[in-house]
């Protein structure tokens, strides 16, 4: 008997089933926005991420030689991936370019609750566009997800930041600054201690006295005093801040963005306005997905300078979110018809079974030559709706019996009749 | 710029919405005669191929030691995956199990057309049956996918054989044939020529006259000459088959199956029932897909006995055999609304195409600023069937514009009718 990795995970088909429903959420709303599926592939060059992350990423990653001598990573985010493939067919792509998948990566590190080394994301990422309409649309994108997976505009808020606005600050400061180290100092402050925190802050260049002043202004979050706080990028940057919120308002997200200076996200590449999705309640205490704007990624990958934005949602931190909510879809079977097939009538009932599939139902028969009573738990144990008992004592009057699994209630129906013209017939239908 | 690896590939828009069409066939298909998705993972312990196969197996594979010293393997099939998840619940898991998932998979093999070193497979199994009709079903399964995906039954052909008959005729000789070989080379049979074949059977343990002999019995297929050639486990596996491909007739599949004893299936956990998919033109020149019953791989995998019968459908194969017979999905984008915005007119724009988003319409809109004319190209270059132009002139006599892609026709219609209780609103309906 063989183990399963650990922080892999099998999914069986009742958890598996709900896993889909979510998937199938985020899918379709990114459709019906007119983002694109794309498919890429799990192993990249690992130098890939070794230049964007430097040579001690290589142990967070599950990188190995290939048997050519390659050196090679599974893919443990999806943006060096699209920035890529962008790059690849910058002249035949129109812009905006707008894609969409879901799928597997990895990450060698610790397994905690909500965090495994085989995880899974849908990425949503819009290229060549600047415009605050652009980040607006996955904020509204990101919204409607939630929505449609049954969430209400109480169960979560998305915090609403700009890097430009971090960092333009730090500038304003009479100090050397390391912005990349400040930047990261913030993204670490809701889970450590305020004196590490303004001790962060000081690592990076600013005085006692400057790492207050820049928490106090971060916190207040007061655009006006803000603007006037730096020089004109600063205040260009509190514009793009204002008309992101605004698009959002626009684009039907309003009610759950707010602004909030102190959330920076950690990962480098971020240019302007950047957010993370938070459970209202708290009960899940870790950002649950975010994202935000990467203007430089693609030019840094050799392309054209081609502004981006894009949000990545996460399978565990979504599902621990949906649960909260009790919004998490039910894990068990859904059967439409089971034929029950007794006697000599497999033919007969192949027929009814084909003929409710065709109407896009779904169907189950005996491949296993049970008895009556064992086909019988079966349907139970995999909820069927409806019983159709196809029997030779029956089909030989020219019937099969129509019983309705949660009544229990059952009546003949003439074989030649079902399922006749209905597309999902029930023993409603014929009592 | 980075290079994508050989043998990986990407897939942009265009092509992968013709891939997510045929996915969907399969999972559709799938889902309505009850098998349920399950989700597996990408690593599993090289072990488990090396047990299942032998140490040369390893060459073939993307095998590396991982970060905390476990060798792993990127799944190069699903079937050791799916025994490891049965045995690891058989106790809970109420039989017949039916499983079906899509996914990609991984060998280090030679890059030639259809062969891919990352290739994505429809894994489709029932476990906990020994019935023909559970054969039967996987066949039927086969078939209607190739049905739903616009193929008819004049464009392949299931060559079904049985692996008990195989080795049951090589036992009823008067030698001391090594079954494993001869299998092996009848499944070369038609790579290779005549001489050699008959060569690899002789070095299996079969005279001269025995091969040809043995081969002749194969070919001609004639069940009740072979059946009356060997053993009573050779009748029964007559028997069986006779069984399998009746059930076949009756479950729908009938038409696209056919005796083949020269057919065998490369790999070794075969044990009844084998059936390979070919294209009736012989266009695609090898097997589209094959599949067959493999009874003792759950024991040995360390699990209580346990039947088993399944199907793989890989998607480079299939995409040849569709494109062959002309039912490869057209490689479009498809977009019901473009959603034009010009001037001061974004808050009615956005609530127009978020009311056409809700009816499941899919809709893109303006993100980046552009002018009348090139939103009117994007619109043409992504197929938009209908175009709202949510204009300031307009929305001052309160209108908006509604245009027909393909005939340019185009007619004012009142905002506040727009959609109004329309789910797809065109300009037929405002004409």
């Amino acid at each position: 008997m063989y183990d399963r990795l650990k922080g892999f995970r099998d999914f069986y088909p009742e958890e598996m089933g709900s896993r889909r429903q979510v998937f199938d959420a985020m899918e379709d709303t990114a459709a019906r926005y007119g983002f694109r599926e794309i498919g890429t592939p799990t192993l990249e060059r690992t130098q890939m991420y070794v230049d964007k992350s430097g040579e001690e990423i290589v142990d967070e990653l599950y990188a190995f030689t290939d048997k050519g001598g390659r050196d090679v990573t599974l893919t443990p985010e999806l943006t060096p991936t699209v920035a890529r493939m962008v790059v690849a067919k910058q002249q035949a792509l129109s812009k905006p370019i707008k894609w969409v998948s879901t799928r597997p990566f990895w990450r060698y590190e610790q397994v905690q609750q909500g965090r495994f080394r085989e995880f899974y994301q849908t990425n949503v990422d819009i290229f060549g566009s600047s415009e605050p309409e652009a980040d607006a649309e996955i904020l509204a994108f990101a919204a409607d997800t939630l929505f449609d997976l049954g969430l209400s505009a109480d169960d979560f808020e998305f915090r609403v930041s700009h890097r430009d606005i971090l960092s333009g600050l730090l500038d304003a400061f009479d100090a050397d600054v390391n912005s990349r180290d400040a930047i990261r100092a913030v993204d670490k402050r809701a889970k450590i201690e305020d004196a590490e925190y303004l001790g962060l802050l000081q690592d990076a260049g600013l005085s006692a006295s400057q790492a207050q002043q820049f928490d106090d202004l971060i916190t207040a979050g007061n655009l006006d005093a803000i603007a006037d706080f730096g020089d004109e990028d600063l205040a260009d940057a509190v514009d793009n801040l204002r008309n992101v919120l605004d698009a959002a308002e626009d684009f039907g997200a309003g009610d759950v963005t707010t602004l909030s200076l102190t959330t920076a996200r950690g990962l480098d590449y971020y240019t302007g306005v950047v957010f993370e999705c938070f459970d209202t309640t708290g009960e899940v205490s870790r950002a649950v997905f975010g994202g935000g704007r990467y203007d430089d990624l693609i030019e840094d990958f050799g392309g054209q300078p081609t502004p981006a934005v894009g949000v990545a949602l996460g399978d565990a931190t979504l599902q621990l979110l949906l649960q909260r909510a009790d919004a998490w879809p039910d894990e068990e079977l859904r059967t439409d018809y089971y034929v029950l097939q007794v006697g000599d009538t497999r033919e007969t009932a192949a027929r009814v079974a084909r003929d409710l599939r065709e109407e896009g139902n779904v169907v189950e028969s005996d491949v296993a030559g049970r008895s009556f009573g064992a086909q019988m738990n079966y349907a139970d144990g995999i909820n069927a709706k409806t019983v159709v008992i196809v029997g030779e004592q029956d089909l030989a009057n020219g019937e099969v019996t129509v019983k309705d699994m949660e009544s229990g209630d059952q009546t003949t129906v003439p074989v030649d009749e079902f399922p006749g013209d209905l597309d999902a017939p029930t023993y409603e239908d014929f009592e």
